[in-house]
């Protein structure tokens, strides 16, 4: 917060112009916060990585948390997952969120940079009950309390949570932990093998006596 | 490996009766292996907080692998896991195998130290290339391969990996993420919910032209 640029330290990486800071501002958080988790990130050294002011940051992060979330593409999971509920402004046939939201997943895990992000977002949420806690809150506020509001059913939390137990299982085997076969199977294949169970949890009979 | 106990460092910890020793030992690297991580405990970190001689670790486990395994309780993982596809040394029907295993994963899950022990593997898994082998190898051949074998079909493998990513998944949202309403599940919910997804992905139709 003081007015120094690095606060000090050893500039290192790019120096952006005005377009690029807030990119290479992500871009060093990123790699920061993969490497050495977030309790042992400082902003100063985010800072001093993207070659900009550490003043900057708070201008266009409220804070670590809001910083942390932007660096692991956090922002490019919601609009995915907003395109899958709610495509084209409108609202998607909940029959066919199942297969919408394995297809934005695997849109997702196409970019290269995927495992580093998941094993960042591993690496934290195991490391501390803040981690824990800030994962869980994501993924309860970000995910599954929207897919919830897609859904007519009363037991709505619940069906969302259980399609988020099932995505994330199969983030952690394809991507993280690149389990074979699944992790070589086709989209298309895998719409037909776990869709299924996607649309079975949203609007099926789960045995809470809402199914349709 | 020399024989001084402890390796000059300062004991910690108790001092077991034989009895006790192999005990010690787990303890203490379940203590080390969860709060820093595979890579940076060594062996000799690890005697000296149980309170034994180095030498006395490689008469019980073959390296820090083996003892790692020991450690994340992985034993009673498989003792569990035998249980479910073989009761009392027979073969369990393939119909049943989805509600067996989930029982068994219910068991394992009551451990109160689970929530540390999985923390500990996510952890090691999410930091290097060497963690994610570490955990996919024991996957793949402790659990995994367990579960094709007890599978007539020819994708076996496929469906057991699909088995996986399921309760993988429902692993880390109920006992890291502890992701409401879903951790609150009673088990009996869970298997009526849950159950036949992995009784799908195990017997069922999944649209790879060998179903039953």
């Amino acid at each position: 917060m003081t007015g120094s640029a690095g606060g000090g330290g050893k500039r290192r990486g790019r120096r952006p112009g005005p377009s690029g800071t807030r990119e290479a501002i992500l871009a060093a958080a990123r790699d920061r916060f993969t490497s050495q988790g977030y309790d042992r990130t400082s902003l100063r050294e985010i800072a001093a990585d993207a070659g900009v002011d550490p003043a900057l940051i708070h201008h266009y992060f409220r804070d670590k948390a809001a910083l942390f979330l932007g660096a692991m593409r956090v922002p490019d999971l919601e609009l995915a997952l907003g395109q899958a509920l709610a495509p084209a402004g409108g609202a998607a046939d909940p029959e066919q969120i199942g297969p919408r939201l394995l297809r934005a997943a695997a849109l997702l895990w196409g970019d290269p940079e995927l495992p580093r992000t998941l094993a960042g977002l591993l690496r934290t949420a195991a490391t501390n009950e803040q981690g824990t806690a800030m994962l869980r809150e994501f993924l309860g506020h970000a995910v599954l309390s929207r897919i919830a509001k897609a859904l007519p059913s009363p037991d709505a939390e619940l069906r969302a949570s259980l399609v988020g137990s099932q995505i994330f299982g199969l983030l952690m085997a394809r991507v993280v932990l690149r389990l074979e076969p699944l992790a070589s199977l086709p989209v298309e294949d895998l719409v037909r093998v776990i869709g299924p169970t996607l649309q079975r949890y949203l609007t099926g009979d789960i045995g809470t006596g809402s199914s349709d």
